[in-house]
């Protein structure tokens, strides 16, 4: 049987492919803990529903524009959290049954595959963070090696999200079901790479 | 002989890398504007010096830091004669005679490159905003191919500059005179590539 992680940290979880993600990490039942974080849990209606139901989902609040917050998170808990999990993991194997960072982050970033300029999505901005952001799981994943924590980014594929519009090829659950297949077959091999939701490795 | 352009535009031209690379078109008899772009062009002596001897040396306030500062100067005056000085080029070739942006990025914020994590460069933001400056590089050599102007980012090697640091293994003259024949061999080929400042192609 693939070996599940403990626990989960989600932002963005109050919506979207976030949500989705809470959804498909709480099927398994190996699956201890979700921190479902969300600028505003007390908004977070559905997601308070699905914490009320399950005892295994905790709704943090983490707002990710905030660089005291996110400090504040990493610090005093997040890695504090990661590397003691990796610590405790009996095995030699990398994976999210050890300890894992996964990025959302997108193949639009990828700055190899950028062939439509602005035109395909005309959010400069968004492609551009998205560069970042894999420039940042690099990063982290070089950084993070000696504590055998593995870091990838994910796309999750065009979904059918309030930002993807309702003519997006995935509907969420498809989206969030394989990238949870994803994420489990991870191992240390595929740290700091850029992968689609079914595991396809991207050009940066 | 090798077409040089009539018309430069440096931001950052106060001092370290982009006084160097004034210096450099200015030593081009062919070069008939040299806009020196600075945040504050009064406080920067050198350059002012630079611009009494040399009536072809412009100083002009750019902020690149201030959203509205770029795009007032990008829409009014930037784009626009960049794509006037394209379609009036007569011969077929792209290049800096033509019509050319060159973003000075850094091997630093290429992912592919990155093995050292935080450990070479502790300054995250540094790598990332370079990420997402070859990012938009890319987006821009799509979005402009058909005004034939060529964008290109290129890495300036390390330089003994107040950032560089005296250790550096170039001098600023060695750097910005590498770079200036760079940009003369320019052409369409290489138009969103990633360029050592001696003109080798590096991976994102």
């Amino acid at each position: 049987m693939t070996p599940v992680p403990l626990s989960v940290l989600i932002t963005g979880a109050n919506r979207g492919i976030g949500l989705g993600l809470v959804k498909q990490w709480a099927s398994l039942a190996g699956v201890k803990h979700i921190f479902a974080c969300a600028r505003k849990p007390d908004a977070a209606e559905e997601l308070k529903d699905l914490s009320r139901n399950d005892a295994r989902i905790h709704c943090v609040k983490l707002d990710v524009n905030s660089d005291k917050s996110i400090l504040d998170a990493k610090k005093q808990a997040f890695l504090p959290l990661l590397k003691m999990a990796s610590k405790e993991c009996i095995s030699d194997e990398w994976g999210v049954h050890r300890a894992a960072i996964i990025n959302i982050s997108s193949e639009l970033g990828s700055i190899e595959s950028n062939n439509t300029g602005s035109k395909l999505i005309r959010s400069i901005p968004y492609t551009l963070s998205k560069a970042a952001l894999n420039q940042l799981t690099k990063t982290l994943s070089v950084d993070l090696a000696e504590d055998s924590i593995l870091v990838v980014s994910v796309c999750p594929g065009w979904v059918r999200t309030d930002m993807g519009g309702p003519e997006a090829s995935l509907t969420v659950e498809q989206s969030t079901k394989t990238q949870i297949q994803t994420a489990l077959s991870l191992r240390k091999e595929h740290s700091g790479l850029l992968l689609s939701y079914d595991g396809t490795k991207l050009a940066y």
